[in-house]
């Protein structure tokens, strides 16, 4: 037994001439940056993410997809549709963390490829158009700032923001762009669609334990969190360890950590959905032996409902101010970050029940607490997500695995949802 | 008004002849090393503090006493009692932190001194002989390990230790001796008195503000506090901040946070002198949207009474365990370091008292947190310590500041303490 990624791959099973072809085109795409410890490194803009790209536009053209390239790169392969006015839209990305795994990003772009191919097996025409899209560099490992060709594709990326851009070599964008035949000009007007969009789907594997621990192939997503950031600093008075007895201290650090201690609490107040994280934390001065005089700490904390957001952001604020009520520490709160959580229609979902149903699923909700690119979409689209199981919620490893009947069960509700929609 | 050194020394009302040289003497050694900010710079071993070890061996000579410098660099001053088989030994030391104040030290050795100018002006000669000493490079600044020369002096330095001294220029110990005329030989046998310390007096500012709220000019130390290190990791797991819902956590930060709001109670729960500080930790992997899957912390925890500080010991390490009963997250407790607290002979302490009230001052008696030459010489011969009201309690800080009048009581009454020994 090995928990190599091969291997793991060579002891699927696969029921269906789909499953297979699933489990191959993985496999091919996995060739691509494929690293020492069997991982995935595919960085935005990079050779290997191009190649990959070009990889899936070949299968597109195979079945007559027409295949197109925005000056972000993003890559759109067309299957006509009955009626051209409109388009649904598929997709998600193929570029991966410096030492990920094969399926993030990956099995959504796959997953939309293979309805595309099933109907082209079938000679069937959906309603509308159907564009899968490979949008570019999803993870932002490179620029350090994610949803790079879905945000150029939606037009929220400005020149200020992309002006700041350098990759740990120093490239700019401009750079990066070149590389790929593209310039500064052609992706400031990646335009969007060429149609509007009636809905963008993407499947994603969960990166979490849900469904696992649900034992089920496939979840409905019920929206995609907003992250917010908030700098708390708790500020007292630095002070010998030994010569200050403890009734006579100002520490900083006592107060920051009853504040951690009970933010779970806070979090859990709000919604079930809510979460509230603290990952970084700067105690100062430092030193073994002297009170911390001063502790900055940053909050992640999200929702999926705006309100609950708004609630969620507050109740962080008014529980470090509680913290410090008659104390003679002080505090100050300073919201730095917030990106509004993006909803899923409770009609689409409804619809993508109905799917379930008829494909002998059990339709289970689950927030998505990462980003992903349909955030870009649903910034003025309607959007479904799908999650699959993820073993073990592991992601951005090696060790990252989705069997590939449960993506193939993902390819057939979704399939249906677009027959039916 | 102004907060600066010499303003404030400026402003001191001195009423006798003895608190005038007192208030001179601090003058005069505060010129060797000050800093822009009226601050003072010596570093042990440096230039300066060989040139304030020679400015008080000066004063030394002009009342007779014999000086004496050993291996070390500790100078001593021998003022002729009428027994010389056992001595009377008073002192401190004359180096500073790098941004220091000009009491820290200097305090005790310029009083020690200021007793034996009373005595040779009144022609008195006390019951044993009596020593002035001034140990060199107590604060460590150099090395990073402080009570180098009342360690050396004592026979307590390792050549494993001191071979492993390294100043921030790169400067051994071999380097620096060399600079004061000594080699490693001399240091290393340092060998101590040439005859049997009776008891050893050391007087030093506070450091804190017990005395300024009990409005006492100076108290009696009733023993020094031995410092414990104890790292404590806490061994969770990472995941997302976002996809990872907060009941399915394995978070690493919350519960060493939940140590760490609580310690304080660990610490009072022992005595009324027990401290515990975590001033130093350390969130791995430290991203904003990461939750921490490991922290180091270190406690420092100290007590004056030497089963109090194994009990302190014992229940911080309960304590860290008792977090994460039934809890996944796992936690390491290591106890790296533990100096056995000094004690004051009840008998010291109760002579001691007389003479406060012979003085007509109110004996109070004060836990010493922080470490003092007397540390060392504690560990084979008696010792006694008083401490002098500082102001706001600052130390190790340009603004460190005590009264000459302050320090001119604590010359009365250890200077009644030995005349009644």
């Amino acid at each position: 037994m090995t928990n190599d990624f091969l291997d793991k791959m060579a002891a699927e099973t696969l029921d269906s001439a789909s499953s297979r072809r699933l489990h191959a085109r993985i496999l091919e795409i996995s060739e691509i940056g494929r690293t020492e410890n069997q991982g995935s490194k595919r960085m935005g803009y990079s050779e290997d993410e191009l190649a990959a790209k070009n990889k899936v536009a070949g299968w597109m053209k195979e079945i007559g997809m027409r295949v197109r390239t925005d000056g972000a790169g993003n890559v759109f392969g067309r299957y006509e549709g009955k009626d051209d006015s409109r388009v649904f839209m598929a997709g998600s990305h193929i570029d991966s963390v410096p030492d990920g795994g094969h399926f993030d990003g990956a099995a959504g772009v796959i997953t939309a490829l293979e309805i595309a191919t099933l109907w082209h097996e079938a000679g069937y025409r959906p309603k509308y158009s159907y564009e899968v899209v490979i949008f570019s560099d999803e993870e932002g490992s490179r620029f350090g700032s994610g949803l790079t060709g879905s945000r150029a594709f939606m037009g929220m990326l400005t020149e200020e923001e992309i002006n700041k851009y350098r990759d740990p070599d120093g490239q700019t964008i401009d750079d990066v762009l070149s590389a790929i035949g593209s310039d500064r000009e052609q992706f400031m007007k990646a335009e969007g669609p060429d149609h509007p969009i009636e809905i963008y789907a993407e499947v994603h594997i969960e990166q979490a334990k849900q469904l696992e621990q649900k034992d089920l192939p496939v979840g409905i997503v019920s929206g995609i969190a907003g992250a917010t950031r908030t700098n708390v600093t708790f500020r007292g008075e630095a002070g010998h360890a030994g010569s200050t007895p403890m009734t006579e201290r100002k520490d900083a650090l006592v107060k920051a950590s009853e504040f951690i201690s009970t933010l779970p609490e806070v979090a859990k107040g709000i919604s079930q959905e809510a979460v509230a994280t603290v990952g970084k934390m700067d105690v100062k001065p430092g030193g073994v032996n002297v009170i911390p005089g001063e502790v900055n700490l940053v909050v992640d904390a999200r929702d999926i409902d705006e309100d609950n957001q708004a609630r969620l952001i507050e109740a962080v604020a008014r529980h470090a101010e509680d913290m410090v009520k008659d104390s003679p520490v002080s505090v100050e709160v300073d919201l730095t970050t917030r990106v509004l959580p993006i909803p899923v229609d409770p009609e689409v979902i409804s619809k993508m029940e109905e799917s379930f149903k008829r494909q002998d699923l059990l339709p289970v909700h689950l927030p998505s607490g990462a980003g992903h690119d349909a955030m870009s979409i649903g910034t003025e689209f309607p959007i479904t997500m799908l999650f699959v199981k993820s073993i073990r919620g592991i992601s951005h490893n090696p060790e990252e695995f989705t069997h590939i009947e449960d993506l193939s069960k993902s390819v057939q509700v979704l399939k249906d949802f677009f027959e039916n929609y």
